[in-house]
């Protein structure tokens, strides 16, 4: 759900602005040539997927970045980076064995 | 591109299997139950933002995760986590001077 909030860039533009503190919905629409009903769709989808509040101030109703809903995100590219340099360290090892194996194999013909 | 790569599940889930190794499309598509062109157009998805390469072996084509690829999704994150980051040292700062201006006028209210 964050990964699909996330695909659309005029989503990822909005918390960019709301990461610079919070803003109404006039002042989030402000910026981009869209309509407002279209701006409050995308803020529907980001607050559905955690990365946005809604003030509860009935006139103005400021939104707010959740920044703690992009943890999912760091934490899935983290995983994956984690398994793939885990699996570097493995091919790292096997071809220093390897390298030890044929070092020890041939001893006597090292040229000076 | 990334993000939007990176909003399906299936593919998402392809990526982690590739961080643990090179795969075939065949072993690839096994522990999913769609079809065999399905999983391409995923794995074409993928190749085109970048975050998966695929072999010059012309009968095995195998796959191999392009973890660089991943850089522009923690790169967003991290610059919107540092923007949040900011703007709540702003906010401490001001609140602290607020707090240093009210300390200093009211010295005389001080209960021990």
């Amino acid at each position: 759900m964050t990964f699909a909030a996330l695909a659309d860039p005029t989503r990822r533009a909005i918390l960019a602005r709301l990461a610079k503190g919070e803003a109404t919905v006039l002042e989030l629409a402000e910026p981009f040539s869209i309509s407002l009903p279209a701006i409050s769709r995308h803020l529907k989808v980001l607050e559905e997927a955690g990365l946005l509040i809604r003030g509860r101030d009935a006139q103005r109703r400021p939104c707010r970045l959740r920044v703690e809903g992009l943890a999912p995100v760091s934490h899935w590219v983290e995983h994956t980076r984690e398994a793939w340099d885990a699996r570097l360290d493995r091919l790292e090892s096997f071809l220093q064995s390897q390298q030890a194996t044929k070092g020890a194999d041939s001893d006597d013909d090292r040229t000076p």
